[in-house]
C-alpha cells in the first residue's frame, strides 16, 4: 500500500489569480508533510440546485487556467467531465477525468473518458451500493483502461442527508483500484438549504480520520481561503488554514493502518 | 383535476414490429376503458448496470419507429433524452421528452429539452427529496416553458432497495404540476441481481393502487407481451394480458378520490 | 376479505369525561357508515421523548376508565402493554393487547401477552423488514395464540423521519393475519421537535387512501376533539370533526379493492 | 481525554466454566496492552429473532457467574438489563447495568436504573438520531445519575442493515457523556438469516478502526474462543485469537486522535 495522496483545490474556478493562489498554497503544505497532490477544480458546475447558481467559467477558459496550473507548478490535475464532448479537449490538458456521481451509470461517458487513456476517477453514486461500482469499473477496462480510481461521496439516507457508510472502502478496495474519500462532498446536506445545498464543515475532519483508518488511498477535499466567501459549497469546504493540521494528523494514522 | 392518464410501453424499442404491435394493444385497451394514453419506449438504454446490456436501435432508428407509432395510431409519444445533442431530433418526433432520474440534476440538459418547446416530464431522481423537484421544475421554468410533468420512481432506501414514500405525491403535486407515478421502475432492486437490475413485479399492482389513492395525474408502467422475453427490465414489467383488470381498477380508485 | 375496521381514539386518556366524550363520537361517526370500532387510548405513555411529557392516569384508573367505555358503550377496547405485569390486570379487561413497535421484539413480553388467551396487536418495529414479522408472529403462536393483528408503523427513513412502505402490507398480509396501517403515528417525526415528535397531520389523508388502496384489514388513526390542545401526539392526531369524510371515502376505497 | 477502554465478553453465559475462561484470557490480552477492561456478558438474550435461539441461563445463575468473574479476577462486569425488575437483583453485583438499544425509549426502565445508583449504559436504538440521545440522557440526570455512558451500534439503513454514522461519535460526546462504540453488533445484518440475525464480522476491524480514529472513549466487541460454535451472535463475533493484534492498532490510533 501507498501513502496517502491528498486530492484538493476550490471547488470552482473564481479567477486564475485565485485558482493558482489555491494551488501554490497546497502545493507549498503536500510539499511540507511529504503528501502527493493532485490538484482539483470545476470549470462547471453543471448540476447546482438552482438555475442561479454560480457555475464556473466554462470549460474553455477553465482548462487554460488548469493548463497553467501544471505547467507552472508542475502539479497533476483533475476536474469534472459532464458530457462525452467535453472528453477531448478535457483529456488534453487533465491528468485525471473525473466522472460527477450522478452521471456514474451513463455508459456511454465512461466508455469515452475511459478510451482517452487518461487516468478517470469515477464517484460512486448517492444511489449506489458499494459493491455496484465493481459492474461501473468494469464498463471501463472493457473499454480497454484499467487506470481507474473510485471515489465515495456518502450515499442516501432518508432526504437531504448523506451517510458514509466504512464498510464501503475495503468493498471497493477489493475491487484492486484505489479509492479515494470525497471528505468534503460526504458533508453536503443535499438541497439541505432549499435553494442551494447546506453542508457540515465540522464534520470533515472526523470522516476524513475515520476513512484514512479504515483504509483508503487517498482523501479528497474542497478547500478555500476563506469558505465563507466562497462562490460554491462553502459551507463544506474547509478553510486553507486548517489543512496542515489535519493533513498531518492523517498521514500519521495512514501510516498506522498500512 | 382531470382523469388519470396511462403512459405506457416496452422498455426498449426491440423491433418495429414488436413496438407497433405493443403500442396497437394498448391502444385497444385504453380506449376501451377511455383511459388517455401516451406511448414509451427507449432508443437507447444508457445507463444498463452492467456494459454487456441491450441498448436498443439507438436514436435514428428508434425515433423513425417512433414516429411510425405517431402517426399511423395517431398516439402521442414519449422517450428518454440522455444529451443536449439529442434534444433536437428527439423533439421533432416525440411530444413528451422526458429527463432520467440519474439525470435531472444536469442543468443544461433540462434548459435545452425546455427550450425545445416540447412538454417534458422530469423523472425525480433516487436521492432528491420530492421537495427539491420544486428547483428542478424551475430550472424550465427559467427556460420558457411551462409544460412540465414530474415523475416518482422510488427513493434509494438502503442499498440496492427503493421505497415510494406516497408523501411524494400531494408534495410535488403542490408545484401545481401534473405527477406522474412510474409504477414498475419503482419495483426495481437497482443492482439487486449483481450483473443486472432485480425487481418485483408483484408489488406493481398494490403500488399502483396506492399511488392512484393517494392522488396523481398519472401512471406509468412498463409492459410487455411476455416479460420474461424481454430485453430489457422484464423483472419489473408487467404483462399486457393483466393491464385491463389493473387499469379498471386504477380509474374506479381515481373517480373516487378526485 | 372482510370490510376495513377502525381502531381509534385519543392518544391518551386525558380524563374519564374527555374518554367516554370521545368513544361516544367515534360509535357514533362509526355507526352512522356500518364501520366496525375498537376504541384505543393509552394509560401510559412508557416512552416519551422528555422525561417531562404528559403520560396518563397510569394502569389502574386508566382501565377502570377503559372498562367504563366497554361497559357503558359495548365498545372493544385496545390498549398498550409495557411489561409483563401488565399482562393480567390489562387482559382482564381489554379485547386487545397491543405490543408497542419499540417493544415487538421482547419475546417474554410476546409470551405473556398471548397466554392471556386476549388477542394481541403487535407493531411493527420501526428497525423491522416487513418480513420479519413473520418470526415475531410465530412467538404468539408458539404460545397458543393465533389471534394475532400486525400493525405498521412506519420504518426508519434517516433521522427523524419514517415512511410507509405499501409492499409491507402484502408481504405481512401472507402471513394470513390481519394487517392494520397506523395512520397517524406513521406522519410522525421521532424526536423531530427536539423535546418530543413532531407530526405531520396533513399527510394522514393521503396516506391512509394507500393503505386501504394497497389492502389492509383495518386502520388505526388518532383522534382528538381539538388537537392542539392533545396533552400528547396533537401534531399527528387528526380532529374528530375531519374523520366522517375521510371514513366514508376509504371504505369505497376498500369496497373496490376487496 | 482518557485512553480507550474496552468493553468484552461473549455475547451470552454459555456456562460458567467457558465465562471464566474468557473473561481469564480477555483479562490477560488487556493486561499486556495497558488497555482498561469491563467484562461483559448476557444472562438472557430476550429480543432474540426467533422464540427457538438460546437465550442463556436466566438472571439468577447469570448474575452468580458474574460475580465469580468480578471476585475471582477483580474485573468490572457489565450486563444487560430488561426490566424494572432485574434492576435491583442486577445492582448488587454489575458494575454497569445496560440498557439495550430496544429499550432506549422505556422512560421507567432508564429512570429505575439510574436509581440503582450504578453506572448506567445506554444503547442507541437503530431508529434514533444520535443528538435524540441528548433526551434519554436527561431522563437519568434528571433521575439523579450522571454516571452515563452513551453506546452506538448503527442505525437502520434500510432493510435488514445497518450504517454506522460517524458523525454520531462527536455527536453524541457533546452531551460530556464518555461514547462507546458497540463494533460487533454494528455489523449485524438484523433478520438477514431469515429465522436469526446475521452478521459480517470482517467489517469490525475496520469499522473499529474508523471509529476509534473518529474519537471515541470506549470500545465494545463480542468475542468467541470460536466464534463458529457460539451459542449466539457467532456471526459478528471475533475470535479472542484475532484480538491483541487488533485492539494494539487501535490503542495506537486512540493515541494518536486524543
Amino acid at each position: 500500500d501507498r501513502p496517502l495522496v491528498l486530492v484538493a483545490g476550490p471547488c470552482v474556478i473564481e479567477s486564475e489569480a485565485a485558482t493558482l493562489r489555491h494551488a501554490e498554497r497546497l502545493l507549498t503544505i503536500c510539499n511540507g508533510l511529504s503528501i502527493p497532490l493532485i490538484f482539483k477544480a470545476s470549470y462547471d458546475k453543471a448540476n447546482r440546485t438552482s438555475i442561479g447558481g454560480f457555475r464556473g467559467p466554462g470549460i474553455k477558459d477553465g482548462l487554460k487556467i488548469l493548463a497553467k496550473v501544471k505547467d507552472s507548478l508542475g502539479l497533476s490535475v483533475l476536474s469534472d467531465i459532464h458530457s462525452i464532448e467535453q472528453v477531448a479537449p478535457a483529456a488534453e490538458v487533465l491528468d485525471v477525468l473525473q466522472i460527477p456521481a450522478f452521471l456514474c451509470r451513463q455508459t456511454d461517458l465512461i466508455i469515452a473518458a475511459a478510451q482517452s487513456g487518461r487516468v478517470i476517477n469515477i464517484k460512486k453514486g448517492q444511489f449506489l451500493a458499494p459493491w455496484d461500482m465493481k459492474n461501473v469499473a468494469a464498463k471501463a477496462v472493457a473499454s480497454g483502461n484499467e487506470n481507474i480510481i473510485l471515489t465515495e461521496r456518502g450515499a442516501s439516507f432518508g432526504y437531504n442527508n448523506l451517510v458514509v457508510d466504512m464498510r464501503t472502502f475495503p468493498i471497493m478496495r477489493a475491487t484492486g483500484f484505489p479509492v479515494i474519500f470525497d471528505a468534503t462532498h460526504s458533508v453536503q446536506l443535499p438541497g439541505g438549504q432549499g435553494e442551494c445545498s447546506g453542508g457540515q464543515r465540522e464534520y470533515v475532519e472526523y470522516l476524513s480520520r475515520a476513512a484514512v483508518a479504515a483504509g483508503i488511498d487517498g482523501i479528497f477535499m474542497e478547500v478555500h481561503e476563506d469558505p465563507d466567501k466562497a462562490l460554491c459549497d462553502g459551507p463544506n469546504s474547509i478553510p486553507l488554514d486548517d489543512l496542515p493540521t489535519l493533513l498531518k494528523l492523517l498521514k500519521s494514522i495512514d501510516a498506522l493502518v498500512k
